[in-house]
């Protein structure tokens, strides 16, 4: 890893600051999140729904506006949108959202890829028409692409993580996935993913040759938007592309490869509490797959704030395309002692008055 | 006017060629469209509902996919979605299509504001949450600027020249109005409007102290989010925004001034066939208001193709924001020979073998 300023490292060579940067935010939901204990990304396992709703809410307005929870755990530390947030603010960087696959839109525009949501992926029959949102994607892609020298792509999904095991393990690749929770249920995503694949009879090998096939086996609709978007922006031959997130990127980047992509201009950007994850193995999936990946260090270690600090014990970890937001910031010269102030105040507005909200 | 090239004239100083300009459609539904005779914007007055998806794959795709009719009259002029695909193919000008209260919904992602469809103007309550409408589009229209230079905005909502109609009367302008059909039925259109004017009992100091009052009793959902758009795009210092289109962006340049916007970097684009309809008083209109407008000639007096000429007679005119995309296409050097090919070649690739595709 080479250290790219006192907050961020990459395995590769940086590239220049972006000239004009676009932040995209793909939201979807799979059924996947319903199984019980296997995601903490809402309040509970019933309002894991909302949670990508939410958290458009909340990086555009500040706090939810039409969902009925905050989509993070009471006492939990608080979702990654704050981060996303405070960067967006900070750069003056702008920002759309896709919709790919949502069962609650929120009170904000989006990008309708006219996506069903994601099915439970112990069936084997995940994602409908997974074609069809990439092709939908593929255009949405070749026109921002035309518009900005780097496009910065998250995620918000609950159950994303498990999808992303699905897509990897079917993929032929072992490299144990991160999570929501700091004790991750590993055991049971592994259990979810052998029923899908089992049920969708795929072998590894008509997984590496038809990636869509995997997606649509045990994928989420999130995964072939993403693909469908970078296919589409690595037409303007002067625009980069950075996947932000953790595993989950990871798994979208498999499926680029294995679609056959030229993946020379996409990199990943995470926070390092994804990249520290001892149930993922980030360092063979750079290994094998080739890609230059950024860690943000946020600076959470040093928060006055309790739900902060959660992180560096590894709750919720990343998600909302904050690691890659942050990295940006830091790009455009954003310091880290600046982003932790902003982040504060992102998430002390968001709590009003509760107690998490409160300086220790 | 000034002549701007050999095939544009402007009543303003035109600005430098845009670098980097973007291309916006806003797709709408008003049931005003459903009064027999009042619009020629689809195969049908049935079918007129299916128009603004219709244009929208023909613009992306060169043919409709889901909609069951042509956006066009059998054996009347061609759609003028055919120039706008002609234009954005000639510039590779990036371009998005927003939904802002579509009952069909095309076979192309879009920018989704959650609009409902407008209703008839007669009853005097057209358009539900005008102002939430408005602000959505304030948040398209604020990233968006970021991006661009030069922000072209275009419509496609049939009965769209009778809610302009409707909207400028109610704000007191009397200028007439133009129309998709050759002969235009001015007199059905005006009793439409005086009904919905008299049931909602609106005055004209009311609509011109609140003109999204106006729009809410007898406009239609693309004009707030037209001015939601323009709004938060001039947020943007340096991005200029052209209204593509007649009657229509004429009243809502009204709207903009009315609602108190600074005008200065709006013009208005539109073709001679709009500009030189005599049931229309432009000049009245630009006088009044202020604007600065761009008339596009795409030269069609000379095309071998039949359905072409019939815009020189008056069918059509205008919509899909071809005449700003035509006027944009110029700046950027295109001939009007070149358009005209272009223009040819899609219309001929939309008709098959159909004889009206032919050459004379």
């Amino acid at each position: 890893m080479i250290a790219m300023s006192n907050w961020s490292m990459s395995t590769g060579t940086e590239r220049d600051p972006p000239c004009n940067p676009l932040f995209l935010c793909v939201l979807s939901n799979t059924d996947t999140c319903r199984i019980p204990n296997i995601s903490a990304a809402g309040a509970t396992t019933d309002l894991n729904f909302y949670t990508p709703a939410g958290d458009a809410e909340i990086v555009v307005y500040g706090s939810p506006r039409s969902v009925p929870a905050l989509p993070m755990k009471v006492d939990g530390a608080p979702t990654p949108a704050v981060m996303t947030r405070a960067a967006l603010q900070l750069t003056d960087m702008p920002y759309l959202f896709v919709n790919a696959g949502l069962r609650i839109v929120p009170d904000v525009p989006v990008i309708d890829l006219g996506a069903a949501p994601g099915r439970d992926i112990r069936y084997g029959n995940a994602v409908s028409h997974a074609d069809v949102i990439y092709g939908r994607a593929v255009h949405i892609g070749l026109q921002l692409g035309k518009l900005s020298d780097s496009i910065i792509i998250g995620e918000s999904i609950p159950g994303g993580t498990t999808t992303a095991l699905g897509v990897l393990t079917a993929l032929g690749y072992d490299y144990g996935v991160s999570s929501s929770w700091k004790a991750n249920p590993l055991k049971i995503k592994r259990e979810v993913v052998r029923k899908g694949i089992d049920a969708s009879m795929l072998t590894v090998d008509e997984a590496r040759d038809d990636p869509m096939h995997a997606i649509a086996s045990v994928g989420d609709p999130m995964m072939p938007a993403v693909a469908g978007l970078v296919y589409g922006i690595t037409s303007s031959l002067d625009c980069s592309i950075i996947l932000a997130g953790g595993t989950q990127m990871i798994a979208v980047f498999a499926i680029l490869k294995h679609l056959g992509m030229d993946t020379d201009r996409i990199s990943i950007a995470t926070t390092k509490y994804v990249y520290q994850d001892r149930s993922f193995d980030f360092d063979a999936a750079i290994r094998d797959l080739g890609c230059c990946v950024h860690v943000v260090d946020p600076g959470f270690a040093d928060s006055r704030m309790d739900g902060l600090r959660k992180y560096e014990d590894g709750e919720v970890k990343e998600g909302v395309g904050a690691g890659g937001a942050m990295y940006v910031a830091g790009m455009l010269g954003v310091t880290q002692k600046e982003m932790l102030d902003a982040v504060e105040a992102v998430y002390e507005e968001l709590m009003g008055g509760n107690r998490l909200g409160k300086p220790r």
